[in-house]
């Protein structure tokens, strides 16, 4: 349970965080270091705060995921969060527990610093540097089993928003319309692509430089920031959260915290190339439950003149918001010729994504 | 990677966290259930970050540890960096991934019970309520044994203390004498007692209600926010940090990030009853290296008064600092008979409780 310290690997495991955190922006007044991490949130604002998983064998498959990928999406994870809610980011925290050859072998470093180099681009382009964490070696098997232990990663998003502007999940009313950004279901057709063997040699080096979200959905999923806060600055969402257990499970988040019913527009669900190329079946229901595509689901009042893109990414309206009705289902699910069906949030699920 | 979801582990468990997580304080705006908390922090304040991992087979022992115990100590590591920068707690935010077990027996249940009880009863004494987090199904090993998925705790303080007045590891100078709280060495001493089966009855009935971290320094350990707050306000501490990792260790990390050397009176180390029954030379080793003491190191100028206890906490001049020389160790111990050697951090070291 406790052991004799390993000197040199850990120390050059946290000499390799702290090299590649040497960011700084105005609000990490004290970053890795000592005790705590010191912050200084602007005037006037409130805090948002966030935290996410991403453990090997559940969120990621080192076997599988280019190193980058999984630092991308471990960011991208808390980002997507703070979008959400409008909010810009101040800073990122890690908390990293890794198998010893990850400290102490040329090809465990590696790892790690492409891993870093993963989180550290998309912290870049969005002002938000690494402050602070824990490292930990990872516990092998409680048998004692010879096998290697996980990768388990656990990122904290601090951000800030004008007080009392934040977007909630809570807001949204009977007549609202309800929208969503880009395009859905592309995470999931990727993820299946990334677990056939196949087709590693191809991801290896796609995920690695160059890629984007709309090529790669699952391996770089761009977080809306800028379109998250420009709902806040325009206060034209009535309710807002991030699809990262799929639409059928976050739009009954959305109705669940707003206790009113929607109903969905199968025909307006705006689908994701890699997605549309499985067929129409298929591709709704990666539309409807795929998870991972980050992007935003939010409601506005019928009276909002919805532009058709927000800082760049296009707006689809997919639906409308009525009112609840005891006994009838949260959700509904229309089709081209006029049917309905309740809509389950029995799809994609991650038993890990869901914020507590 | 993904699987079908299991609503009613996953739903009972999310509501057993949040039902447990009614309090507020005045700083949190709105706590579980959104996409990120939000925190207003008082005017004039800075934010302190710090997230400590309480990993099963690293940190504790399912076999060994009441989960009330598993639940303190969690929150304690955080809220003892929060003390040892005189900062005040806000909120705390919890990660836990948990094997598919304890979310779906009811055994399982009932240890989330007692370790968010043990979390909870010491959060209430500080005003600190779980304002968040994430919940996941830890994975299995890779290799996909049979064996469950370990408990795999993540916990983010968030503090607040006046702007610029945070106490840091790096405002040693030479000339500055060094102080401990409270004892030494009984968090090493107990916890050799918990590893031993024998005793595990009387640990359980202890753990579980009235123990204090003088009976259980390892079981209950305090965090000694109260002295750390006293600190802060007498402006008295030129540098502090908490002894989690033990003396040696975390007394180097004061001397290299105040570029120090220390001198330390083997004789003035306050030991702990537990470990002095071991007899001297174990005990002084438990002193030394035995982590997870939660007790704060500070150095003051030699002209301060320092007065005998702080917020109820006795506090023991243990050394003195001096000019840090070229060659020289950084640490040095000194015997009652006038001896010296070099100090080494080589005891007791957690790779997993080093901040980055």
């Amino acid at each position: 349970m406790r052991r004799q310290a390993n000197p040199i690997g850990e120390l050059v495991l946290i000499e390799q965080i702290r090299r590649s955190s040497r960011r700084r922006n105005a609000s990490v007044v004290l970053g890795i270091g000592d005790d705590c991490a010191i912050l200084r949130p602007p005037p006037g604002y409130e805090l948002l705060i966030t935290t996410d998983f991403s453990l090997e064998g559940r969120h990621f498959r080192r076997d599988r995921h280019p190193p980058e990928s999984v630092g991308h999406r471990c960011l991208a994870r808390g980002l997507s969060d703070l979008a959400a809610m409008g909010a810009k980011p101040l800073a990122a925290f890690l908390s990293l527990a890794l198998p010893r050859d990850i400290a102490t072998t040329r090809s465990g470093q590696q790892w790690m610093q492409r891993f870093l180099h993963g989180l550290h681009a998309l912290g870049d382009r969005y002002g938000c540097p690494l402050a602070g964490g824990d490292t930990a070696e990872s516990p092998s098997s409680i048998a004692g089993a010879a096998g290697s232990g996980l990768i388990l990663a656990d990122i904290i998003l601090v951000g800030a928003a004008p007080a009392g502007k934040a977007l909630r999940r809570s807001g949204a009313r009977p007549g609202d319309l309800l929208y969503c950004t880009g395009s859905l279901g592309g995470a999931a057709a990727e993820l299946a692509t990334v677990l056939t063997r196949s087709s590693m040699a191809r991801i290896r080096s796609g995920g690695a430089a160059g890629a984007n979200a709309a090529q790669h959905p699952h391996l770089q999923p761009e977080p809306r920031l800028a379109t998250g806060a420009s709902l806040l600055r325009r206060g034209i969402a009535t309710a807002a959260l991030d699809l990262s257990d799929g639409l059928s499970t976050d739009l009954m988040h959305l109705c669940t915290a707003s206790d009113v019913h929607a109903i969905v527009d199968a025909a307006a669900l705006p689908i994701h190339p890699l997605a549309a190329i499985q067929g129409p079946t298929p591709a709704l229901h990666a539309a409807l439950h795929g998870g991972e595509d980050y992007e935003l689901l939010f409601t506005a009042a019928a009276s909002t003149r919805m532009p058709r893109s927000l800082a760049g990414v296009p707006i689809t309206l997919i639906g409308r918001i009525t009112r609840r009705r005891t006994g009838q289902p949260v959700m509904t699910l229309q089709h081209p010729d006029g049917t309905r069906q309740p809509l389950q949030p029995s799809g994609w699920e991650h038993f890990s994504s869901t914020p507590h």
